[in-house]
């Protein structure tokens, strides 16, 4: 027990609080506080329940051979985490819906072939079923490919639809940046022959619109566009069948410094120096529509058709984004790259600038909340006849924002880092936790934690080693 | 095109109204009828679609070598039917909120370890991922198992909660009946210890206001309890090894004459003609409390603890139900075994008693729309102390009542067997569907087919062979 020493008596009374309501309420999607190196940090309440688990079960090998838990990088939504989830879905649903979108449905898995070809170097993540007799099969990675098969089956020319439903990617999950295996996305695209830009630049609108409902604080969106980036590769002098992997490596700018990144194109992709520093002079500009227009200039980049193209294309969209007055939120990003395989036109991402965070909030992390772009070759690829449908589109990144949400709302109720006293004693009234655990300095000395009822506020000091045995007997008698 | 000769009048109109509005909206969800045998059956727009899709594969094998398709026995939902779907699981899920349940989501998928020993014999049907390093998992079968699993996890003992989602089981889908490999059940549990036979009753007054609300016509809900299944074959004489494969022989009955049920059991099972008739003696009694009360005087049964067990609740059961005003709508019936392994007490199955037919629909046959049960030991089988929660619960098949409400909102629109041609012709009017094309007996003795134009009204007679250029052209003009 000597490693009590180092835990604040609030860490100790929030854990207490925390051991009393895990084991009275279905409540368990809260957050947990404990002691890393003198600060607290969060984790799941799953993390902590999977570490008790483990525990007991230690202590009952004989019963059990396994960990009762959800697979790596899953998890389940308590009551309480579904009301959450349930006004952000209809929030972002109901955008969908001003702007004419239809529900469809898809299975969850689509026959392997479907999905080949079209993740780039992220295909390894997806999930295969196991071969059972009768066709291959593999979880839907996202629900663009799903809506492109959808299209070319029904010969559908044109369609504004959104779908809202799980995906699943085998990634290293960081629970703690809102990333899982099993997520959350909701899509809106459209397809079909327009006026050029205009889909696109709804598209924006509408991330524009469901961020600002939200109310997660400033964002900004990223926009390139993907003629742009191979153009910018070829004129670099970058090798075809290195597109692919600079590609990735251009999109880690931002998480990675310049300098690492260029160490990655010239190290393990083996660019040479020159070739990395002119794309380097590149990646590291953004700005409007008068970037846009320096580079239509740029003697180099207006060579190239494919460049020159989407220049103007970004131009032309940049004019309705003024229109819609979302051009402000807008920056035209050279590093933005998006490796899957399946863009053909304008790409965009969605982050959020600073974290919400209010005093006493940890920080979250910026991340991307939204992302999307034009797909023209897609559909074609499940035509027979390789007829194809321009559809643009935009996916919802929901599970990052249920984190956000979920944090403030949590943090709103209690879990501020150095809440008084008196505030937990009041809201163990108001929620009716019956019992707290104290330990302050004079009960660190005497080895006891003070155990306190909420409803007639007697206190008796405990021994450490009887503090259980207590609890539940008081428990068991409530 | 010989073939177009038994085909009627109507029905090529249909067809024809058909391939003009698959080609024209997203609407692919509608039913299309075809030829078999003189008379009109029903088969989804899919099977249609796959099959024209063939036709073209066929002409262009060069460009594409597998044929686009959603995997067997799954199916895309079509914006039309989604809003069907949102407007039952509506009704669904604000019945369940109005009995206090609160929302819970699980992963789609389980560690492997956690599905296996659930489900007797149905075991096989589990879709299994494929090992790609890490964890072996499965696709959840049911709502049932994640649900025990997330309430001894979390160490519940005590929740009201329902959860909607899609399950997968690798049957062989049969689509006529509403039948899928995957597809959607919205569950309703009570989880802890009540006084006996109330949360029972509960499920079973939530089964009723259910299938009264959705409209779906007379139903029944069969009642029985395994204890009286086990107790009966015991004194039988059922050997304690065969009793899994005579459930699942019982559960034929009613699909299968009990003929056909005494050969399985005699045959394949091995059970001696004299016990298998003991058996059928019993399972083919059905009836109220009165039964109930009569078997508690049976000479053999009542001797059995369990079954004495499972009658006496079964009676109290009764009392609840009479209580609730619903005891007419429940029968006690001895042949309804239900395979599951988890199951302990009171289980239950509800079946339409007619299918809903209106003049000119096909029938759907009967089946079960909702089934349940008592799971004392399933929370206790993931506790590592194997501490048991009471469990009682329901699943709704959506999947059978979407597709007889699809059906027959799809007959009140217009796909009736005979309807009328000014019918069919009002129906394209409010519709939009531009034209119709009509093969009376003077259109089939010369050769043509008579081309309507709704809006104008005017008709022309054009060659078969000319029939697809002259629509491509019109279409193409509007």
């Amino acid at each position: 027990m000597q490693r009590l020493g180092p835990w604040s008596r609030e860490a100790w009374t929030v854990l207490a609080l925390h051991l009393l309501r895990s084991s009275r309420s279905p409540n368990t999607g809260g957050l947990f506080f404990h002691c890393v190196q003198g600060g607290l940090v969060q984790s799941s309440a799953r993390e902590f329940a999977e570490a008790r688990m483990k525990t007991q079960l230690e202590l009952n090998k004989e019963k059990s051979s396994f960990v009762i838990k959800t697979p790596k990088g899953t998890r389940d939504l308590s009551p309480q985490q579904m009301a959450i989830r349930e006004k952000i879905l209809n929030a972002v649903i109901n955008c969908f819906k001003c702007h004419g979108a239809k529900g469809i449905d898809t299975p969850v898995f689509e026959l392997k072939e479907i999905l080949t070809e079209k993740y780039g170097e992220e295909s390894r993540l997806i999930y295969e079923l196991k071969d059972q007799g009768g066709e291959l099969l593999a979880l839907r990675y996202d629900l663009t490919v799903p809506f492109a098969r959808y299209l070319a089956m029904n010969k559908i020319k044109k369609m504004k639809r959104y779908h809202v439903g799980k995906v699943w990617r085998r990634e290293s999950p960081s629970i703690i940046q809102g990333r899982y295996r099993e997520f959350c996305q909701c899509d809106f695209d459209i397809a079909g022959q327009f006026d050029p830009m205009i889909p696109d630049a709804e598209c924006l609108k509408i991330i524009h619109e469901i961020l600002s409902t939200l109310q997660l604080g400033d964002f900004l969106i990223k926009v390139n566009d993907r003629r742009v980036v191979d153009g910018m590769f070829a004129v670099c002098g970058v090798p075809d069948n290195k597109f692919r992997f600079i590609c990735a490596s251009v999109d880690k700018l931002g998480k990675m410094s310049w300098k690492d990144v260029r160490q990655e194109m010239t190290g393990k992709i083996g660019l040479t120096p020159d070739v990395a520093d002119q794309i380097g002079d590149y990646i590291q500009q953004c700005g409007g529509v008068s970037l846009v227009e320096q580079l239509l200039q740029d003697p180099k980049l207006s060579q190239n058709k494919q460049a020159l193209e989407g220049l103007k294309d970004l131009k032309l969209l940049f004019e309705y984004l003024t229109l819609f007055g979302i051009a402000e939120k807008i920056s035209f990003d050279l590093s933005l790259a998006r490796g899957l395989d399946y863009y053909t036109g304008v790409i965009y991402e969605a982050v959020l600038l600073q974290s919400p965070t209010q005093q006493g909030e940890e920080a979250l992390g910026v991340g991307s909340v939204a992302a999307g772009g034009r797909y023209d070759g897609l559909v074609g690829m499940f035509d027979p006849k390789g007829r194809k449908v321009p559809c643009v589109g935009l996916s919802i990144g929901v599970e990052r924002i249920f984190s956000i949400v979920e944090q403030r709302m949590e943090a709103e109720m209690l879990y501020k880092k150095n809440p008084s006293f008196l505030t937990q004693l009041h809201y163990c009234e108001e929620t009716g936790i019956p019992l707290v655990a104290i330990i302050g300095e004079q009960e660190l000395k005497d080895g006891v934690i003070k155990l306190r009822s909420v409803a007639s506020r007697k206190e008796v000091d405990i021994k450490r080693e009887d503090i259980v045995t207590e609890i539940q007997r008081r428990m068991s008698e409530s």
